[in-house]
């Protein structure tokens, strides 16, 4: 069977990722990785589905033994992703997708150079600061807090393999992108710089 | 609306091409591109439909007044693909689909770097020989000079930008690995080399 990939999901506030990310795990072969976390739960937030909540002792400890596939210190908390789960996840064949911040997509990139990279956005500053501005939930400094770190963000699309753009109410057509990079990645060409040889010798 | 893509397809002999393309045209936004030719029609063949059939001094004709989107000469007859009709196809927001040698793929490549490049395959070439010969529509010599052929196809491997392996009855699959293909590819970063600066901007 064919091991599935480590798709990598990242985006600023008001991005949509959340909702996104629902609808593509409606579909099976799509496994949603829960995170390890120094920070405290927020009200609502359960231990095993939103994150794992551990103590810094604890991520410590983890680091130090290699179960981590890669982590990051964001807001002096750790944030990481369990080894064991991941691998086994993807020896299964299905895709384990990331929500991670863009730190933590890098070193993905960097220690799992074959792992898809997707940046999803807002169609624009402006819509994304009215998407925040609207839900109303938030403080005017923690919306420009936000509205700061998406230009430390947006500045790393570059690096990403593809860009999906959350259009209003287009949470299900950004899924069908992100779907559609994610098996089309498997067939482009830079994963498979042996074609040639391996089809004569086979 | 967004225009559609120019979606190359090339393959050896013996990769399916025809069923593959046949099914992709099951779905509505893609179009396939009637090529012009000076060969001979085979049994069979309907103008307008397999191909144009025109004459050497008509195809130069249309070469002059730049009304080819690209063309080849092989085994001394011109094949080339109608300009307007290519661009109408694409306007009205629909992939158009070329089916052609590798040499007609590279043209188009050079002068479309925004097309999507794709080769089918057989698994493997033994696979490939056996499907030929099982066929047992063609001469030895003929498969022979198509197995020759098939060297000089796949050295070009690495120009495309999708290699799809077509399995025993896997049609439909490779005709899903297309279209995911050409809907990723509208969203891979290379295609958005402008992405922060059109963000913050618009």
């Amino acid at each position: 069977m064919e091991k599935g990939l480590l798709v990598v999901i990242s985006g600023p506030a008001g991005s949509g990722k959340g909702t996104v990310i629902a609808e593509l795990l409606k579909s099976e072969d799509f496994v949603y990785s829960v995170s390890a976390t120094t920070r405290a739960p927020r009200p609502g937030e359960v231990h095993g589905k939103n994150y794992y909540f551990i103590t810094k002792e604890e991520f410590q400890q983890r680091i130090d033994a290699g179960e981590m596939l890669e982590y990051t210190c964001y807001c002096q908390n750790f944030y990481g992703t369990p080894l064991r789960e991941a691998l086994a996840v993807m020896e299964s064949g299905k895709n384990l997708i990331l929500e991670i911040e863009v730190e933590g997509a890098m070193n993905v990139k960097r220690l799992y150079p074959e792992s898809v990279l997707i940046m999803l956005l807002p169609p624009s500053f402006s819509v994304q600061e009215a998407r925040l501005r609207g839900r109303g939930t938030e403080t005017e400094e923690v919306i420009q807090a936000r509205l700061t770190r998406t230009r430390e963000e947006v500045a790393l699309v570059g690096e990403y393999d593809y860009i999906v753009y959350n259009h209003q109410g287009g949470a299900a057509a950004c899924a069908e992108d992100i779907r559609a990079a994610v098996r089309a990645d498997r067939c482009a060409i830079r994963r498979h710089p042996d074609a040639e040889k391996l089809y004569f010798e086979d």
